[in-house]
């Protein structure tokens, strides 16, 4: 199977567990299990890389700084697109070059998934019309005012209904697990978790 | 209670959620539960940065690059050491100023903590002499191997005899939700695993 590449989008004020649980799972996945299989990327099941509107250093929230590998402009093609929340997503709702770069690149990639209240992002490009979905507990009202129809499901770690969005923060890492589970195996997906040491809901 | 000073190392060839997971849980503490005393970090219970040998961009493994918030020269004072682990540790084991820095900065620290193997630094620095520690299920020969009399614990999630250790990655969030407990109160750490949706152990 060809390896799919992952774009993780990158904005001030994301928060950092949005992005690197998700990215310690898909990065660190392989068909092979143990520590030597993860010492080189050659094996690697995913590509996974950071976009922004620039690749200028972005802040996410507490202080830490990341610089994106890819701006919007230079981005390779993108299989699947994570969008990961934080409190920056609120002025992204505004920010139309970002939601229509979001609208654009679901359009062409295979999946998309969001995590915690990334999925505000989603809703307010259109692509939670009609679906279940869930975010942070915090903002289950704010989804619900964003989405038409769209059926907010409080209980569930993640949803996958076409488009696939996870509850808050941590969960980010369920989600993920589930990505490697659909496209490889739960014996794969199990032993990515075992090797981070993350407790599968 | 004055806010604590939260030291955490970076290095090329760190892992993303060693630093990631104990970032978020402590940089999102507050004694007040919910949503909104998240927005601002006034009432944060902790200063979390980011310290390396320099200011210059760190590759973690799998390709994301961080900027450190500081070099070990210009680094405020730390009362909560950090060392998070990662293939890059290896390397590390034969560098004297980083070994020479956190055996100076725990010195000086409250506390002193790693997550993963970052346990390995700890033990060439000496300071998992004679006590109980762990490390991820990969490296428990080779920190036996780093320390004397070392005692691991391969079952714990983390040991806290005077020096804290984790197992792999992810359990570096249920060691810094044992921080918040110990500093303030399993409330305060049991909210703040609500807040970012992690389940604890």
């Amino acid at each position: 199977m060809e390896r799919w590449n992952v774009g993780v989008l990158l904005f001030d004020g994301v928060a950092l567990l949005d992005v690197a649980g998700p990215f310690e799972v898909l990065s660190r996945a392989r068909l092979e299990p143990g520590v030597e299989s993860r010492h080189t990327e050659d094996n690697a099941l995913f590509d996974v890389f950071t976009v922004a509107k620039t690749t200028q250093p972005v802040n996410a929230t507490g202080g830490i700084v990341l610089v994106p590998r890819h701006s919007f402009a230079d981005a390779p093609r993108i299989d699947l697109l994570l969008v990961p929340g934080g409190f920056g997503t609120r002025p992204l709702l505004q920010d139309s070059p970002t939601i229509d770069w979001i609208r654009t690149t679901a359009a062409s990639a295979r999946r998309t998934a969001s995590v915690c209240t990334g999925a505000l992002l989603l809703a307010r490009a259109g692509l939670l019309d009609g679906r279940r979905a869930t975010t942070h507990w915090g903002a289950f009202g704010l989804l619900t005012s964003l989405a038409k129809d769209v059926t907010v499901d409080p209980e569930a770690r993640f949803v996958d209904d076409g488009v696939m969005t996870s509850a808050g923060v941590a969960s980010g890492m369920d989600l993920a697990l589930h990505i490697v589970e659909v496209l490889f195996s739960r014996a794969v997906a199990d032993e990515t978790a075992h090797y981070i040491e993350y407790r599968r809901g």
